[in-house]
């Protein structure tokens, strides 16, 4: 293997999948990344086993050229701090005879030690059963919407992901994630589908999911999405995800929601989240913050024992029904408000111990389901 | 106590002194601060100890009206962050008759246990023997250059100071610091001076030393230092620090400087600061770095087994000497020349075991003494 690249352009392939690499190694070579020239492309891979992450760039271009081809594995985080602190210009990698990659740039010149290629777990032959393309600004914003939802906990490893079902005969997609405790839905416009099979519904890992999404900087471009039996497929502009999905049954929501509700108030998001915020700062480890609502209007308030407490007013745009007194916790409330990027929300209650449901417009596709806390302390 | 304040005012004011927290505090009312409003002005005051940091601001005036004087003692922790999450606009404090810290702006009312200001530790009573006059900007850059070579090890109290020394007859001030590997020395000019005894040589801990001089915003303005037997005082523009003093000698550092050189470049700040960096990165845990001069020039060189190596050329200004190869510190190299602020260093060496010389200009009174490392592995 012998290629020339910029360092811009390999600091930014490595960027993109550098997420890909185990905090933990189970096998040493899950800690490199693979490089593999031809004549047509460069491919950069780095696996967790249940996800890799890929980048090509087209050869020749004026980023690259592949003079020999090849392929090698080489420590991730050697190569990942070398090109950061490389000044600009072009890097040359080449492998030698004795398994040496000898790396030039400017006046420094590294000799790294390598790891065969042939031993990288390959990524598993995919069945690309059905895929549908979605603007990479709508998949980013709406992952950042839900993903946070999710159970950070093994417990239940369903949980753990974000359910991803197509709707509408195939013209939106929806994404939801719950822990439990809280629950974020959100839907998508698709841009194209080529449906082979009927779609099922499919979960898929939550921090996987953001760690692609992350990447996402070309609103303009889509991604494509592509569904198999075991895993599935995000591609993007050379840059690829590919995860197993997480079997299991996603907890059924949709009774979750109830027909009616007793109170309904109308908010504005950014004065709200604020409020919450400095509420929470005396709800102590448990992160029990009240909130109360009467004809006079709605006011949060929290405890410390032995520190203080605190009240705070909330303005509100209009309110309807009974007065009502829940408990949630803060950082809950707090993370929900800040993900709906929306300027109002809806809140609407139906008992102390009845989910709280939280929404952007009336009668939307996007919500959020907090369970309230049963009693104050 | 009774009073109405800017958020803006007591944010600022409560970011100064935040530093003399103690982390872990050796009695309950250390993690507090003390809020004392008289007719003329609040000050806020936060302990370890070994060093106390006030805040004072005058009223009245646009920022504060004392209502009512009187002093108490809050959680810092919580006060700190309810002024942070707080919007702008004014602030009311007011103690109830029960002890409880009365807390209201905005929408926002927050109710505080206090702790009796009278247990808060008093101030050692001061007395100023001497006392000098240093622009801020000075003060800060000086302390920046010098307080990272201190040590962080308690095995020699004395080394986790900053020697402070006059020079030339009172108009100029020495600071150094070393932790027996790596030593900084550095020299300001002194604005004003009033000497009512001749001063020793003192030491202060570096780290009082930097938090003081973080705070220093106002570069045009001055800060007093007032020198006791047993502590210092820094006072700017309301703010101030009472520091104790560290007891013991101060090591000879004079013999260090040798009074000729076998060996000397001069070259690029920036681009040898990067090189060290760079080469560093397969230094391994061991730091070592080596640097060839020969005639041809001078390469930085760096090894980490099993991983590879990395040899850089490094462009010279000029040379003279002798060829010799030295190895260092890597970390503590990047250090110094970071620390310098000069576009320019030079290097002197005298032999592979003797002490490397870093200057900013020949013959200046900036120096840095960095020890090598022997032998290579």
């Amino acid at each position: 293997m012998h290629i020339e690249i910029t360092r811009h352009s390999l600091h930014h392939a490595l960027q993109h999948i550098a997420a890909g690499l185990p905090s933990r190694p189970v096998q040493p070579i899950l800690a490199g990344i693979k490089l593999q020239a031809d004549a047509h492309r460069l491919t950069l891979t780095c696996s967790k086993l249940t996800m890799t992450l890929k980048y090509q760039l087209p050869s020749p271009s004026e980023m690259l050229t592949v003079q020999q081809s090849g392929s090698t594995v080489v420590s991730a985080r050697y190569l990942i701090d070398i090109v950061r602190s490389l000044p600009g210009g072009v890097i040359s990698l080449r492998m030698t005879e004795n398994g040496i990659l000898h790396m030039q740039s400017g006046q420094s010149v590294y000799r790294l030690a390598t790891m065969d290629a042939n031993e990288f777990p390959d990524t598993p032959p995919f069945d690309d059963r059905t895929s549908i393309l979605i603007n990479n600004g709508d998949l980013k914003t709406i992952v950042g919407q839900v993903a946070f939802a999710a159970s950070t906990s093994e417990a239940r490893p369903v949980l753990t992901g974000v359910s991803m079902t197509m709707r509408e005969g195939g013209r939106s997609l929806k994404l939801l994630a719950t822990d439990g405790i809280r629950l974020a839905a959100r839907t998508a416009c698709i841009d194209a589908e080529d449906f082979g099979n009927p779609l099922p519904s499919i979960v898929i890992e939550a921090k996987h999911l953001t760690d692609y999404s992350k990447m996402l900087t070309d609103a303009a471009s889509s991604t494509q999405i592509s569904f198999g039996d075991h895993d599935i497929r995000f591609q993007t502009n050379g840059f690829s995800m590919l995860a197993s999905l997480i079997p299991g049954q996603f907890p059924s929501t949709d009774k979750l929601l109830p027909p009616a509700f007793g109170t309904e108030i109308k908010l504005d998001t950014a004065s709200f989240a604020e409020a919450v915020g400095r509420v929470s700062l005396l709800a102590g480890d448990s992160r029990v913050v009240g909130m109360r609502i009467t004809e006079e209007g709605a006011e949060l308030f929290a405890t410390s024992p032995d520190i203080g407490d605190v009240t705070e007013a909330v303005a509100l745009a209009w309110r309807t029904g009974e007065a009502i007194t829940v408990y949630f916790n803060g950082k809950y409330m707090k993370d929900i408000v800040n993900a709906t990027e929306s300027e109002q929300l809806y809140i609407r209650l139906t008992g102390r111990e009845k989910p709280i449901i939280i929404e952007t417009a009336p009668d939307d596709d996007t919500y959020y389901i907090l369970t309230p806390i049963r009693s104050a302390h």
